[in-house]
Parts: structure tokens; sequence; C-alpha cells
């Protein structure tokens, strides 16, 4: 289907920087908090943030049913609630008023003042209200080298990896915005060839590249979501830095999964890119093929285009500035789609509500240069790199901060998630 | 220190009847829909609930620094986050009303009318919107069990165990009130010594008898809670029925942990019985001596009195209306106090929210009619239990009503959380 609000041939009177991530054909939903308090629903066009609830109170959207505060919340829950249909008529009513051609917000500066602002201006907050954040584990490489390094006796793959998309419960407490510092977690670490634990700030604090999905409201207890439907559920998706004290989960994932290790801190992008404007990006799921030889019907997909060409990178931003590339990944090589995730994650009756948060695992390519944690890229610090200062790094130092950037681009043109950063402070006396 | 409320001598001008789960001395919150369609906040005493939103109206709780909205909720989180002292002062309050020697809304026959309902015309709704759900692993003859039946290579409880209270995170949208009941769900399984797996309906449905506790608003992002003040955050506990269904369990949890094997649903009783009301059941904890060898000081209690003495049962009803019990335990038996575990999930900086539940893990004690599934009851099913009717059971089978009841009793009196109920129904087709 064509979504008006993708038109690549748009151009905004906002901001003619087609370079960004921001275009008018990207339309991404956040939440912000103005320099006079106010908190609002936004969206970003170039350096500009929107105010949506002034934008609405002005009577912007006055053709589309909504309510009048849906807004003029600190969430977009409610807004992601209202379903599909509604986040287009949202998406293509912005991009029909910044649309270079039309004047009337353009030519009212009384509007403008009110509505526009420039994104250094506003703090980006969390954009929605995590309900329930489910990580899954879908990507091969990663799943291969982690087994490899971590399994202890076992270096081979699972055989149910290959069957389902696994995943495991993550705590949404400690979801937090990009941009937010993280003290180093205490814990308990076990020495090699030790059976006592000692106490202490986590020495092998690592990132992991992820993207997420957020759900609307999608089923009733009991009904599990069919796999070629499941996309009409997902609002959009963010970048995700999942935090990892690979120290600490070494000692406490047997017999169950990491908890403590991951459970201080998980970053996400503060800009929600919708599935719509992600859709000129959609590209074959490379696995496909492979797939379909021992799929079970559930999670069989009658499309083969069920993969997303998003670029994403990392970075080690060090105290000078300096800005290191660690790796350079791509959200298509992951083995199972979201819709297989969501329908496998259904299958048994479980429900899903506006809010929740499903990642992606970390997504590692075939290569060292592709890996998405350093665990992956040190091999857990047997090999360490070496930053452009000539430090090395087998894990993240304190004062590091630890960038990811994702962005789409083809000949339709360019959008992005921005970026999703956060840096390592000295833990805590305790 | 004197809990007003808990006073053993009061009695109620009410409801006489001390051998039930709800003397005045319990207090519990839940929240209930009447026949009117009322949804609010209330209290259980005796055969009776009452409508702490129309009690709180007319003006009861008048001394009390209350939000006039906060009982007219369909969920206790806003109150929960009111904080212990709030929690002590109300049950204070509704002790003193409905004392015997009260008169005030008792000869008050229109305020009556509009506060008290006979709890069976009224319907248990979930009394928490249920923030994160991690699930503790606490219980020693549990974790003993479980290896022994399901750890593949490895039939020793892990190393780690004795060192921290292990948890998983579990997903909350499937969180059910007791009374609703449970399509049995679909998913995958492995038969043995095959490599591929089938799909249908779980052939081995399971109860876990657990209890939860609820907390509120703990800690800041990146604040543990010290071990000695954690029990400050618990609101109050309810009876937990973890499901599983144990073939999809041996099928996905490694090399992560249980998810489609639970997520399917989790049922709690519908009154929240206090850690207040509790406190004239706490007892030793019978696993502090041996703890103190080797615990790290972030998990030392100063205390020994951490356990609360809560007799626990299990029954299946079956469609004849029989009730067999399947085995009895004590949640004082569990390894690590709730202080511990709250202590251990926060020690990263892990910050816990108002309404976030957290589950013991399967209570089995050290015989078999002490367990607390019936996997360890019957070994996996190689040893089938026989009810009453003469039929066999390895697991549940549809229409069977799976009940927990828990209740304190000593020379003080007794106080219970009533009954945590859910039925098995067939299948969906899919």
């Amino acid at each position: 289907m064509k979504i008006a609000a993708n038109d690549p041939n748009r151009k905004s009177w906002l901001n003619g920087n087609t370079e960004c991530d921001f275009p008018i054909q990207n339309i991404p939903f956040g939440v912000f908090i103005t320099k006079d308090d106010i908190i609002t629903i936004g969206t970003r066009i170039g350096e500009y943030a929107i105010d949506l609830g002034a934008f609405h109170q002005l009577g912007y959207f006055k053709d589309i049913a909504l309510t009048d505060d849906i807004f003029m919340q600190d969430s977009l829950n409610d807004f992601i609630a209202d379903g599909r249909k509604t986040w287009r008529l949202v998406r293509n009513r912005i991009a029909e008023v910044f649309d270079e051609k039309n004047s009337i917000l353009r030519d009212n500066a009384e509007h403008r003042d009110v509505i526009i602002f420039d994104v250094n201006e506003v703090e980006m907050l969390l954009p929605i209200d995590v309900g329930d954040f489910t990580g899954f584990f879908s990507s091969k490489h990663h799943a291969n080298n982690i087994s490899n390094i971590f399994n202890f006796k076992n270096t081979e793959i699972e055989s149910n990896w290959l069957h389902m998309p696994l995943a495991f419960n993550q705590r949404s407490s400690t979801v937090i915005v990009s941009g937010t510092n993280i003290k180093r977690p205490l814990g308990q670490t076990i020495s090699d060839g030790k059976t006592t634990p000692i106490f202490g700030a986590s020495k092998k604090i690592d990132l992991e590249l992820e993207t997420a999905f957020i759900t609307t409201a999608a089923n009733h207890f009991g009904e599990p979501i069919p796999v070629n439907e499941a996309e009409e559920y997902i609002f959009g998706m963010v970048l995700m830095n999942d935090w990892s004290a690979r120290d600490f989960q070494k000692w406490e994932t047997k017999p169950l999964s990491p908890a403590a290790s991951k459970s201080f801190a998980t970053t996400i992008s503060p800009w929600i890119v919708t599935l719509d404007a992600l859709e000129p990006y959609r590209c074959e799921n490379p696995n496909h093929e492979i797939q379909n030889i021992q799929l079970l019907p559930y999670l069989k997909q009658t499309s083969d285009k069920n993969a997303f060409d998003i670029k994403l990178q990392t970075f080690i931003e060090t105290e000078n500035g300096d800005l290191n590339n660690l790796s350079e990944s791509n959200f298509k090589d992951i083995y199972w789609s979201m819709s297989q995730q969501l329908a496998h994650l259904t299958i048994n009756g479980c429900s899903v509500r506006a809010g929740d948060l499903m990642s992606s695992g970390t997504l590692s390519g075939p290569t060292k240069d592709s890996y998405g944690s350093l665990l992956e890229i040190t091999k857990d610090g047997e090999e360490p790199i070496t930053l452009k200062d000539g430090t090395k790094r087998s894990f993240v130092n304190d004062s590091d901060n630890v960038i990811i950037r994702g962005y789409c681009e083809n000949e339709q043109g360019r959008i992005g998630f921005g970026k999703c950063t956060g840096k390592i402070l000295p833990a805590i006396e305790f």
C-alpha cells in the first residue's frame, strides 16, 4: 500500500536538509520537555522538534478522530493504542502541513512559535511507559559467537534455536532514554576456577547493539496472533543498547538467564520510527529459504520480504571527543523477523499490550567488524582493541560514551533513528 | 512495633466468624466490581466486601491525608505508592470503624448500604497494574528436585544458587486474577530422542505453588536497597499459581530460561494481605545459620526472623466437585527471604516501582506430600497420582480446577489469603 507521508519527492518548508536522519519522510514520534517545563508528545523534522499537543490544540488535526489530550501525555501509550489507521492519518497530516507547498502553518508566526522548537532546546524523555520488555535472541551470528565464548561445555548453538525465536524477559523499570548516564553496577563475580564469588563493581561492562519494536494492543488473553497479521500491531522501532555486565552474566546465567547482568540499564533512542516510515526499506529476509525447510506452520510467512535494510553502527566516544567506530552491522541480517517473534510470543495465548517493547538481541554480522558487542569483538577481552588515543579496550571504561546509530538509505532517500547514547560513570560506594 | 489493626482481641460488629481467612485482624486490599458496575478498591471482613471508595467519600478517613479518588481506581498502584505510613493509618482506621465497640457506621443504615456488600455479589478484579514481574527461584527443595528431573546432564544444584537469590523475569501481561479460566496453550514440544519439534497443545500442564510480594516505589535508578531496609518497601503478599507447560519448558529452556512455557498465564489471589497483617506470624528463617557461613555482606540480615509462617495447600477440584489435596507446604521454608530477594535485585541499581510483583518460585517442602508442583510429585509423570474419583493424574487435565490456599494460624488467631483458583479449558483450534 502507498503511504502518502512517505512520498520521496516531498520537501518541507521547515528544513531543506535531506542528509539528516529526520527528513519530512520520517515523522517519528517521541516525548519531550520544553524549557518552559511543558511535557508533550512530538515529532521531528530536521533540526526542529514539533509539539504535537499544541499542533492538535490549534486545530491542525481537526479532521482526525483524536481525543483532545492524546498528545498532551508523558508517554505515547494511548496514541499507540489508537492503532495503525490513526498513526497513518496523523503522519499523513503532518507531512501535508509541513509540505513546502502548504502555507497554513508556515505563514502563521504565532502558531509556529508555540509549535516548533529547536531540537537542542528540548530534552527528550522516555517515549513509552514500557509494559513488558521481552528480549529476543535472533541473530544467528551472535548466537554462534556467544555459544563459542560463553556456553561453557557446549560450543554449538542449541538445536531449539533454529525452530523458534528464543526469548527471555527483562526488567522494564530500567529502560532509560538515550543520554542518561549509568553508574557502573555492583554485583557478584566468580573468578576462574573458584566456587565462591566476590563482590564489587563489574569489570566487564559491555554494549549490545540492538533494535527493538514497540507494539500496540495486539490480542486478547488466550488468542495467538497469526504471523502474517503481526506487522499490523507493530507501531515502530528504536535503537537499543542492552548494557551487559559480562562478569556478572557468566556467574549468574545458569540455570536461568541473564538477570542482574542486564537489569541495571537498557538504553533506547528517543524517536520511535514508525514501521510505515520504514516501508521503503523493506527487503528480503536472507534466511527465508533456509528457514522454510524446517519451520512449523505458525511461523511461516507468505511473503519473503520480512526484513528491513537498517544500517547500524557502534562507537565509543572517549573523553577527548574521539569517535571510535567499533562495528557496522545491518538489521536485515536478523534470522527471525519481528512478525515471527510476535507470532511465537503469542502462540501460547500470551497477550501483548500497547507499549510493550521487544528487542532483537545483539545484531552481529558475520565478521569481527560487524559484531554487536565487545564480548564478541575482543573475544571476552582476549584480543583488546586499540582506540584512536592509543588506549586499549576489552570492555567499556568509565567516562566512555557508547553511541549507536542507525539509518536506512536507498534511491528513495534516507531516514534514520538518530543516536542512542549512554555514558558509564564510576560505581557508587556501598 | 505494635500495629493497632493487628490487635488479636478486637472483634467486629460486621462478622463474628473468626475461623475464616478474613477476620478484622486481616484487612487486606483488593479491587472489585459491584453488580452496578462500580469499580473500586476495597477490603474484606468475613463474608463482606467493603467499598473503600464510598467509605472515603463518606468521610471515614477524614483525618488521613489521602487524595479524593485514591480508592476509586481500578488498581491499587497509586495507594501502594503512598507508602507504608499511609497503609498503616488506613488499616488502623478501618479496624477502628468496624470494631464492635464503634457505632458510627454500624448504626448508619444508609452508609452501610453503599459501603458493605456480600462478597459473593461482587467480582474480584486483578488488584494491581503489574509493572515488572520477576520470578525468584528460592526454595532449595524445589531447586534440588528440578535439578534432578530437568537439568539434563546435571543433577546438582548450580553452585551460584547458594550465593544469591537467582531470578528470571516473566511477562506481566498475562498475570490474571483467581477464577479466570485458561485455555490449554499451544506450542512446540520435542519428543525423546528427536531433534525436530512438533506443534500442538501442551500435554503437561502443571501448577506451581508460589507466593508473591508487591512493592511500592523503592529506589531511584542506580541506588541499591539495603537488605535491612527492604521490608519497608513491601506492601503485601498474594498466593500465586505460576502455570507451567512442562513439555514446552523442556524444549525451550536452554540456553535462556522458561518463556512460552510460563507466559500463557500466572494466577494470583485477589486480596493482597499486607506485610503488617502478617507481622504476628513472623518467624525464624530456618536457613539463617547455613546462609551466614557464605553470604556476601549485602545479603546479610541483622535479624534472623525474616520468614513468615504461612501454611500452603494445593488441590485439584475435579468436575464432580471432589477436592483432592495434592500437597501441603509452608512459606517459612524458603531459603532466601523477600528482603534478600529485593536487596539482590537492586544491588546493581535496578529500580523497583509501586506495583512490581516478585514471586517466590515453587515452594516445595522436603517430602513428596509437600512438593509444590505435579512435576515433582509425579516425577515428570513417571509416578501418577490417583484422585478420589479413581482417575489418575500426571499433570492437570482439562476441566480440572486447581486451587491454592494459604493461611497463618497461631495463638493470636488466624488470617489467610483465601483462594487462588484456575481451571484449564481445552485448547483452541489454530
